[in-house]
C-alpha cells in the first residue's frame, strides 16, 4: 500500500541567466485575494516526506479502495493526422469524414494503480493521481508544461512559473476574482469572446472596446484611450487587458511580433496587466491563397519545410509561432492562458496559466480552496499521452492540428469563392479589406444570374461596382476556427441606418436557419464600443469551419449565397 | 461523424405531488451574482438541435481529431469489499494489505468514442464527454443523481435540482461567491473544517463558533447567538451555517433526526441559509462497541440486517443512514454537498450540490464561466462505472466502504483500548464524556507500570481517581475518518493556564512526529469561538484512521501511550 500520499511540489525552474526578476505587481490585488492565506498545516508536509512516518494527520482515503485498478485508453499516434492534407478530400477521404465507424490505428496507453518506481517524479500512479493532490496537481505536469514555456514562448523575465487549470475559462474566472474590484474598467477587442464578458461582467464592469485591424488591436488608439481617460469622470483607469492575440474569437485576427510589442509597451507604461488567453495559438496557419494564385518564393519555403516530416519540420512549425506577450514580458505583468481543448480534447478541462510568481502564488491559493488540482483522471491520461508520444512526437501532433484547421478554413473559403464572386482590390467600404502580411480581404459579389447576365444591382442602385453591389467582406482567418463575415446591409431596402442592423441581421439570420445553415450572430461578440471592424450598414456572422464536412461546407455556402442574394434584393 | 454536439440538459425531475416548491430565497444573493447573465446564444441551442441543421455557430471541435479513441479501466466489483470483516485481520488478510500487488480480481468498463445509440440520454460516448458541454454535464449524470437525491435524501420540497461540481472544496468557494458579501458573520462547528475556512474568510468574514455536543451543533445555544445578535454591535445577523453533520471534521460528531430538525428551525426562524457538506454521510456508522461488550439486542438486529447481502441489507443500510437536512427543509433554504471523493476516489473532482431552482440556476451561472462542466474523463468513467455496477451494486459498494472504514475505525479505538486503560464511567472533567445514543465517551489512564504498580499520578497530584490522572479524553467517531482526542494538559507541571495550550501541546506534537507518529493538531480546527468540546486545560489532536494499517494503527497507539505518558510525567 502507498501510504506516502501526502504530495510534494516540483521545484519551480532555475531562473534563467541575464533576465530581470518579475517587478512587483501586488498592488493590483485586490482585498479579497490579499486576505487569501496558505494552508495552516504547511509543517506537515514536512514531517510527512520523513521515511518511517505513521500518517495519521491527513484526511485521505486509502487508495486499496478506490474502485479503479487500471485506466488505459486506445489513442491516436502522434502522426495520425496528415502534415499536406490535399485541398479536395479523394473520395476515399470522404467517405473516412462520413464513416467514422471505419476504426483508425491506436496505440495503447495503460496507467496502473502502482508505478514500479512511485519515487520517480515523472512516474504516474492511479493511487496518486486519484489521490487528493496539491493544487499545483502531479509534480511530472509543471516539469512538462515549464519545458514547454521554456522552449515554445522564452518568458522575458526569470522567476516565471505556471499553474494547471480546469480550463481559460476557469483561468478567466480565477483571474477577475484575483484582481478585478466591482466598477473596474477593462479593456477588450472590439469584438471579443463573450465567454470572458461572462465572468468579468457581473463585478459592473465598465467595458472598453479597442479598435481593431486585422493584426488586432491598433496600438494607437490604445494608447489614445489610456492618454485621455478622465478618472473624475470615468472612474479608474483600466489595469486590465483581455486579448485573445492568435486567432481571435470571433475575428481571426492575430497579432504578429511588432504588434504585440507595440501593445505590451503600452501596458506597461500605463501598469495595465495583460491577460493573453491563447487557445488557438497553435493553430496559427499560413496566409489563405486562392486555389489559383501562386506562392511568393519565400512563402513557398516556408510551407515546404512545414511539410517535412521530423525535427527540421517540427522546428519550421514552432519557428512559425506568433511570438506570446511573455517574450516582452521584462515586468512580469502577463498573465497567459493555455489550454488543452484545442490540442486534445474540451472535455478533458485542462490547461495552465504562465505569470510572474506573485500572481502565480495568488492563484494558487485560490485553486486551493476552489477547483484543487484538476481531475486526477485528466492529468494522468493526458500526461501518459504525452510521455508516450515524447516531446517531439507532441510537437509533431500539434502539427497535425495545425494542418487540420488550415485545411478546413481552406474548404470554407474555396466555398465561398465558388458560391460568390470575390474580389480583393479593396473596393468595398469596409476597412477589414486590407493586403496585410496575413493575407488579403475580400469583398464579395453575386455571381452573374445566367438567366439574366445583364442585370446588375449597379444599376438598380447606383452603385459603382462592375460586379453589382457588395454583399459580404472578410479577412481570411490567420488561425483559430472561424470566419467573421460583414453583410453589407445598408443596399437592403429596409435599411434606413444604424439602428436596423439588429433587426436585419435577426431576419437574415434566422432566414438562414430555416435553411439549416446555421451561423453565429455578431452582436453577440460585440463590446460595444465604437467599431473599426463593421461599422454602420455592416452586419456581422461568426462561421465555424471547425466540425463540417467538405460536402457540408460547400452546400452550405451554395445556400448562404443564395439566400443572400435572395435577401438583399428583395 | 457526430454533428450534434451541442449538449443538451435534462429535464428537471417532476416535482413531487404534494410538497411546497421553495420559497424565494433571492435576497440573500449578492450584487455580482445577481448581475450574472444566462448565455446571450441560448436561442442558437434550439436551432441546434434540429435535424440536418449544419453547425457553423458553436466553436468547437470535430471529435475526429480528439486523440482518445476507446478509455478502458478495470474497476473492482461492487461486492469487493467485505461487509463483516474481522475484528482482527486473519494472517491472510495483513498480507493482502501489506503487498497490495497481489492484484485483486477486477471488471472491465470500456467507452467507445461512438456509441451505438446516440440518441440514447443515457449513452456514454468520448466524442460527447470529451467534447465542451453544458455546465450541468452529460444529461445521463444528473438523471442518476436525481434518483439518487430522491431515494435517500427525500427532500421536503418539490422544485429542488442538483449541479454536478469539480468537489465539496469547489462548491463552497461557488456558494461563497453567490452568497458573501465582505464583513458578513457565518456560523460554524467550534471545531470545524480548515478547508471551507480558506474559502470564506477572505470575505472578511466574521466567524461565529457554535457549541457542540457529540451530536454537533446545540440549538439552545444557536438560538441564543441568533436571537442575541447586535446588528449595531456585530454587524449583520449571520445569513449562513456551514456545518458537516455527519462524521463532522474533526470531532467525528453526527446530527441526528431531532438534532437536524432542531437546527433547521431555527435557521428557518431567523432566515439562515444551511450548507449541509456531507463527504461522510455514507460512512455513517453503528456505535463503537469494546470487544468485550454485549450488544444490545435492537443493535444486533441492525447489525445482522446489514450483514445481509442483496435487497434486504441493501434496505438496512439506506435505513440507518441519518436524515439529510434536505428531509426537513420546506423552504428551499439547504444547500447540500455530496462527494465521490470518498466513495470513489478524491481525483476524481466529482461532486454535485442539491438544493431549491434559484440557488441551482445561479450556481449554474457561476459555473458556466468558470469550472463549466467536470472532466469528460471523470464524467464518464464515473457514470459507466455506476451504471455497470447499477443502483443495487452501488448501494452495495457503499456498504463495503462504510464496513471498510468502520473497521479501521475500530482497529484505532481497539489499539487504544490496549495501549491505555479506558474508563466510560464520565469521571473526566471533559464534557465530550458523554452516553449518548451514538455510543459513549471514554476517558483514558495510564496503564498501571508493572515495574512500580503502585505508583499513581493521583499521590502525586491529588488527583481523585482510581486510576490516576486522566490522560486523554474522546468519543468514538460515528462517521468518517477521524477521531477527535483531547489531552488534559492541565497535569503537565508547565501547564499555568489555557495560553500555554498551544505551546505544549505543539511540544507534544513534535515529540511524537520524531517517534514517527505523526497526528493533525487540533488548533488548526479551531473557530476560535467557546468551547464546548475541550476548553481551559484540554488539547486536541485528529487522528486519521483511513490510510494506515492494522500493524501501524497498533504500533503507534503504544507509542502514543508512551510518549504522553513521559511527556505529561515530565
Amino acid at each position: 500500500m502507498n501510504i506516502d500520499t501526502i504530495p510534494f511540489v516540483a521545484a519551480p525552474p532555475a531562473p534563467r541567466a541575464g533576465l530581470p526578476n518579475a517587478r512587483d505587481m501586488s498592488h493590483h490585488l485586490n482585498s479579497i485575494t490579499k486576505r487569501r492565506q496558505a494552508n495552516k498545516l504547511k509543517e506537515l508536509y514536512k514531517y510527512a516526506a520523513l521515511p518511517g512516518m505513521v500518517p495519521m494527520a491527513g484526511g485521505v482515503p486509502s487508495p486499496t479502495i478506490f474502485p479503479f485498478e487500471t485506466l488505459s485508453a486506445d489513442i491516436l499516434p502522434y502522426n495520425h493526422l496528415p502534415l499536406d492534407p490535399p485541398r479536395v478530400p479523394k473520395k476515399q477521404g470522404l467517405l473516412e469524414w462520413l464513416f467514422s465507424s471505419s476504426a483508425p490505428t491506436t496505440e495503447k496507453i495503460s496507467i496502473p494503480k502502482y508505478a514500479a518506481d512511485p519515487k520517480d517524479p515523472m512516474a504516474i500512479q492511479l493511487s496518486t493521481s486519484l489521490q487528493y493532490a496539491a493544487a499545483t496537481g502531479p509534480p511530472a505536469f509543471p516539469i512538462w508544461l515549464r519545458k514547454y514555456v521554456e522552449t515554445v514562448f522564452k518568458p522575458a523575465f526569470a522567476d516565471w512559473d505556471v499553474l494547471l487549470d480546469v480550463g481559460a475559462t476557469d483561468a478567466m474566472t480565477k483571474v477577475c476574482n484575483m484582481l478585478l474590484v466591482e466598477g473596474d474598467s477593462v479593456m477588450v477587442e472590439e469584438w471579443t469572446y463573450p465567454g470572458a464578458m461572462n465572468a468579468y461582467l457581473p463585478y459592473d464592469v465598465n467595458v472598453v472596446g479597442l479598435p481593431m485591424d486585422n493584426e488586432g488591436i491598433i496600438p494607437a488608439d490604445m494608447d489614445k484611450v489610456l492618454s485621455s481617460w478622465n478618472e473624475e469622470k470615468q472612474g479608474p483607469r483600466p489595469r486590465l487587458l483581455y486579448t485573445v492575440p492568435t486567432g481571435q474569437n470571433p475575428t481571426g485576427a492575430t497579432m504578429l511580433a511588432e504588434r504585440r510589442k507595440a501593445v505590451y509597451d503600452i501596458c506597461s507604461k500605463y501598469d495595465v496587466v495583460i491577460v493573453e488567453d491563447e487557445p488557438y495559438y497553435c493553430l496559427f496557419m499560413d496566409a489563405y491563397v486562392p486555389r489559383d494564385a501562386k506562392l511568393s518564393p519565400m512563402d513557398k519555403a516556408q510551407r515546404d519545410a512545414e511539410k517535412l516530416e521530423g525535427k527540421k519540420g517540427n522546428e519550421a512549425f514552432l519557428k512559425s509561432l506568433p511570438p506570446s506577450f511573455l517574450h516582452f514580458d521584462t515586468d512580469g505583468r502577463v498573465i497567459r492562458f493555455d489550454t488543452f481543448s484545442k490540442t486534445s480534447c474540451p472535455g478533458s478541462r485542462l490547461g495552465w496559466i504562465t505569470s510572474s510568481p506573485i500572481f502565480i502564488e495568488r492563484l494558487t491559493r485560490i485553486a486551493e480552496c476552489g477547483t484543487q488540482a484538476p481531475s486526477g483522471f485528466a492529468t494522468a491520461l493526458t500526461l501518459t499521452m504525452l510521455n508516450h508520444w515524447g516531446w517531439d512526437g507532441y510537437v509533431r501532433w500539434l502539427r497535425g492540428i495545425k494542418a487540420n484547421y488550415r485545411m478546413k478554413r481552406d474548404w470554407m473559403l474555396d466555398a465561398l469563392a465558388d458560391s460568390f464572386h470575390l474580389e480583393s482590390d479593396g473596393s468595398s467600404i469596409n476597412p477589414l479589406v486590407l493586403s496585410t502580411p496575413l493575407g488579403r480581404g475580400y469583398t464579395a459579389y453575386a455571381r452573374p444570374d445566367p438567366a439574366s447576365p445583364e442585370r446588375r444591382w449597379d444599376e438598380k442602385r447606383g452603385v459603382q461596382s462592375a460586379h453589382g453591389a457588395p454583399l459580404i467582406s472578410f479577412i481570411p482567418p490567420s488561425a483559430g476556427m472561424f470566419i467573421f463575415l460583414g453583410v453589407h446591409l445598408n443596399t437592403h431596402p429596409e435599411y434606413r441606418g444604424p439602428d436596423d442592423t439588429r433587426t436585419l441581421m435577426d431576419k437574415l439570420w434566422r432566414t438562414l436557419a430555416k435553411h439549416h445553415v446555421l451561423f453565429a450572430p455578431g452582436w453577440a461578440f460585440d463590446a460595444n464600443g465604437p467599431h473599426n471592424i463593421g461599422g454602420d450598414g455592416v452586419g456581422y456572422f461568426r462561421l465555424s469551419f471547425s466540425i463540417v464536412t467538405y460536402e457540408q461546407t460547400r452546400e452550405s455556402m451554395e445556400v448562404f449565397a443564395k439566400v443572400l442574394k435572395q435577401f438583399l434584393r428583395a
